[in-house]
């Protein structure tokens, strides 16, 4: 396929250099349907990226789609800040039914805003205020947001720069596997918190994220959740997962910390949970935890009436019993064993395949050959994006409702990429 | 009209006590049209909230809501992150056209994320990074957002404890008229800029609402908005105009800031630039500010695709022409003389009237009474909101697209409701 | 008197650049008694500069010197950090007993380390600790210190931007006579406290100079005071006075804040009240804010029981009764007089002369022209310095134990220096 | 011997409740020779605590003394602010001669006000210019100082809570030997610095006691030193160390830092600079940070010319051969011999004893046993105080000027209250 670059003028003349996927992929996308997109002139890309974990049901899922366009058809509410609506009782009622009651969760619901960042912006307001203390625990390679509350937890160097004012009340601890298994989990964190003499502040919660996305695919164990769970209770913090990127059935489970089997205090869901790629967040947390006043928190766009359309209908359609998990799980054995393959028939790569569901990375050694292989999958049709610090990693976060050819079909375009870029 | 409480169970149940609007309106909002709100039993509201000014063009405009439809038939892009899409392309060039263009207004485009807190956190790390400096000047009563970036600049006091954590690097500057007039305009701000000796950190930007919507209507003259830009450009501090709420002609112009003719350094927008309700911001700055790093900063839903559409349509709708500044304008003067009409039937309220545009508030000396006015507005099918640090302040903010007729019709319930509340 | 320069290589080539008296009086002195300093080479200077203010009973006082030479011949404890010392004892029932006692002031005393910026940092860490809350309010052209703590409610640019991090959980307010009467006192600091929207963050405490030294010898009248504790009372905000420079007698009472009848919940005393020089300082407190913990504050030289040594002799030989008090305000009527003839002599300069007791200015609105008058001053013989953010004001702080001669001989020196920089 | 308590009514009544040591060591002091204290009582209390290390010469050392009153005697200049002055003179000459140049140090000499917590705010101001980052990395259980500069960067939780602030900008690291040697040295700290996603923020310094002496006697290895002063230098961060304590000879050499051959960038003297416990302290560093605006930092005792007398005498005395580094070593030996072998008589204690030159410590398992232990020699006549988190290490900081006897005195009456104690 050769793909004639577009003239891209109104947005390299208009738009600000902050843009950044749009000069990887220099294509102007105009149509998309379940796991592929479509450019203007045409081409066709199959999608291994999905909104960055926001498309996991596919682009204009049919299904979601009718909803919709039947709701605003019929003049539903579209903004309804926080009244009361229809459309935002469904949601409630879908997401008891299917999500919280069969897990036997007992989450209050916040709308917090659309956003991810906005999300943790709550979850962190209230665990300060809940405890009392200013400090949060975050960890390495964490990514929880651009606002100056979630950048503060967040780790990559180049956009905390961004902030333009010290970034404090943060402090970060290695996540699972820094060190190669060479040091005992938490020794480090544990003796801090446990000697009055560490001059670490006190942290009124831990944010966590149970596989970091943006910090290059780094999957935490089931034991060491359960183990930095139980550090928490023991050490009076609130434990919080920011499931926005691998939460909505990304690792299998519709909550991706349900193998490790517990319970955080705090959830933050945004990405998929509004199902159709429209902006939507929750942020959940236990009963007794749920101490604000009325409006202490709010935002223009929290009651987003469209997406709670499309989050119930994605949740009625998929989460009502447990065919989704089971075959999250098989894909992502489909897509190990093709990375493995791809290892194996490169071993000059010292690459590192990990994941989980259907997130998986490639840690290339040699760190730019994955933004090469990314380069060229894209001339070869398929969206594929790095993660990690130094972008080292290749990331595949195909829609959870992919077909095993379609998926095939990515993993041969990979393997090829791999191989055209030796 | 006699409105029975329904069950509001599951709100009650599971959402988390933060939930606000949905106490004061006990109704289930169903559908929505132009002015109009319909609960699920079937009464009708005149809306003079317009989504807290994110609904300039009425509830679900035909003429977008036929856009939008389109759009979604067709399967258009409906997540995009910054990917170039022709529905965002379509958007820049509406923007260029019908609204910079005109105006000889030089902005580059930043899309940073589709909250209103998104693009003032992007306009603070801007300024910030710019000027190398960390302190903000906003002014008394402002409201800016909810993340921790942005509420640091925001003065209630009741929003601010929900941090969590001081908030810091903010101070605060009287807004004008802040003191009826009995202190000339910038005395204490120009001091202590003049003054080595004065403690203030010299700020990177002074950020301002031309309205204060949120705060109580308080309205800047032209003159103090005209002062306080040549205050910045000689002491070297960027101007950063919020126009959120005011912007997308609340006010008659476009932006509210162009009856004082300056040109502020950034600007940002959000609620009705989406025009239909849907989530969508900017941050606008002058070229020279664009010294952003590709992805410094960024948002799962700052491609927020539906909304591209229904903009792109309000803006070549409505902003091709004059005709939707003179008709605010003109509606605007209705309002103001019903107000005026109601404060002199009561000359015992010693009620404030003050506004611009569509934009009308009006002050009670006895502080409940904006409530109760605004409780049985709604007993009378009106919805309308209160506003000012102790809600002393009834606002009016109807849709720009509200006929004559309608608006007589909110006007006569609010002097019943006036009356009624004696 | 014609003064060569000294070789003054030593401080030249091994003192940091940070060095500043001894740039402008470029002398190396060796001996001083009384009101006056001798340099190596036998110049003698007159001293109306008293260690700024640490030498309110002159150098080296006979009585006091006497009682340090004992203590130090009998082997007495030099070096006691806050054990019971038979000097510690004896001081602190001196100050009782002629201090706290005939003033009927309730206060606990804390030893929070010799200089005045520990004394400072003892007092907000207390009232912070008290209150629970962070802020504090200083004035415009406060001086506190130069640790963290004390420097972040200090006004000076310069010094601020020492501190190389951002400054905050300070807001300056203007000092009383700001805008020269013509704003009422403290209309925007109550406004900002009263209004729930105004973005103030609550202070713990107010703390504040009757008269700032460093700050240009601004005199706060006793009703601006009087009324800035009724409103540190009204609004539940802790009245820190930094009596440090101001404190000891040097405006006639003991305290400073005696004039104006008010009882500040706190007051910090250093400078004078080891009154031999030695650095010695002291945090007093009403008992019920006495809640540290012990060595919660610490500090190796808060036990200097040399300086406990010659404080007891300073208080029991000039304040067991009225006669300092008295002779210090006949004194300052002196030089009050003489420096209003020097300004009636020059009306050209449009010099402002203030004070209270033995503290004086006099302000020149060609600001430059105090630095000339100090200079040519030095080199006629008499050491006095200015102050003021730019400098412009000729401080006189002559020792209380001044003889009127001696007064005379400084301020018909002074006159020829105003003369002779025309 | 049995102490009588004597009354403290003055100290109870009108001290505050932060008082400390005097709760310890209830007696009154008031005589002091070499290594003795005597109370009003007549008891003779045996010295092992040295004034905190600030009496390394001993009590009133003859010497010092003799210089200290024919200075007084002579009418010197008492306070000299920074002044040029005969006594500074001397004293920068001494400290360049005996201390300096045979060492073959750079350094450039800062007087920042008389006490450690002002040396230590100075280096981290200093640091904070120089490099335009905020950040300062400390240790686990270091100790700096109670201003807020220096107690962000101290461990202990107590005495950071009263800073009544959030202290932030600080970053703590394991400590030598944290983790028993299971972990190397600066794989936590080096991970972070080379991660560009481990969200910690850069560092301007690095701040290190060589020995923790408030922290538990904690002795880092030279080669740890070595280790981090070469990882400051890789990783463009600057070396303080903060030798308050250890330095002035406590170790050995005049500088603890000597033995590992390292240079830091900047160096903290305070405690015995001064000689005879008199309030001294010096901020050094290389003459390329010496980037200081004249007066930036100051402070009113910064000149305290009697210190500066003794200070030059004891330098005279003691520092111009190696004659009190081979004694102090000696010394260090003989105490080490009598802990080990009181550690041997009592294995079930499990006490680990470390050290080096004349500071020790003796840790025990049963951590309240170490305060016992002090206070059974108290009572039987000697002066020793615990350090640690949970004071549960018995600190030996004796004169360096004792004699093998009167340390064998002590050393025995340790031993008995070991066993008085079990």
């Amino acid at each position: 396929m050769t793909i004639t670059p577009p003239a891209l003028s109104v947005f390299e003349s208009l738009e600000s250099e902050v843009r950044s996927y749009c000069r990887g992929w220099p294509a102007v996308f105009d149509r998309a349907q379940g796991s592929y997109m479509y450019d203007e002139d045409g081409h066709r890309y199959l999608d291994f990226f999905a909104g960055a974990g926001a498309l996991n049901y596919g682009h204009n899922n049919p299904v979601l789609k009718r909803a919709l366009i039947d709701y605003i058809e019929r003049d539903g509410v579209t903004h309804g800040l926080d009244m009361g609506t229809t459309a935002k009782r469904a949601f409630l009622e879908s997401f008891q039914n299917t999500i919280l009651r069969p897990r036997d969760l007992p989450y209050k619901v916040m709308f917090p805003g659309p956003t991810g960042t906005n999300a943790v912006e709550a979850a962190l307001k209230l665990a300060r205020k809940v405890k009392g203390r200013e400090s949060i625990v975050s960890f390495t390679n964490a990514f929880h947001g651009m606002s100056l509350g979630a950048l503060a937890v967040t780790g990559n160097s180049m956009k905390r720069a961004g902030a333009g004012i010290p970034l404090v009340h943060g402090t970060p601890m290695p996540f699972d596997n820094y060190f190669d298994g060479t040091v005992e989990d938490f020794l480090w964190f544990e003796s801090l918190l446990e000697d009055h003499g560490s001059g670490l502040n006190k942290p009124a919660a831990v944010i966590v994220e149970t596989i970091q996305g943006e910090g290059g695919i780094n999957v935490a164990r089931a034991e060491w959740l359960r183990a930095l769970a139980e550090l928490c209770e023991r050490q009076d913090m609130l434990l919080i997962v920011d499931d926005i990127q691998m939460g909505c059935g990304r690792t299998g489970a519709f909550f991706s910390f349900e193998e490790a089997g517990i319970t955080p205090d705090i959830v933050t869901l945004s990405k998929s949970i509004g199902g159709y790629g429209l902006p939507m967040s929750l942020t959940l947390f236990k009963p007794e935890l749920d101490i604000w006043e009325p409006g202490e928190h709010n935002g223009t766009f929290r009651g987003n009436n469209p997406a709670f359309v499309t989050s119930a209908a994605a949740l009625d359609t998929y989460w009502a019993d447990g065919q989704m998990e089971k075959q999250t799980i098989a894909r992502g054995e489909q897509v190990e064993q093709s990375l493995r393959a791809i290892a194996q028939e490169h071993p000059e790569l010292g690459a590192d395949v990990r994941g989980r569901g259907l997130v998986w990375g490639m840690e290339f050694t040699d760190k730019p050959r994955a933004s090469a292989v990314c380069k060229r999958a894209f001339e070869l049709g398929l969206l594929i994006e790095t993660s990690g610090p130094e972008s080292e990693v290749v990331k595949l976060l195909p829609p959870l409702t992919i077909s095993p050819e379609e998926l095939d079909e990515g993993l041969r375009i990979l393997a090829r990429a791999v191989r055209e870029t030796a």
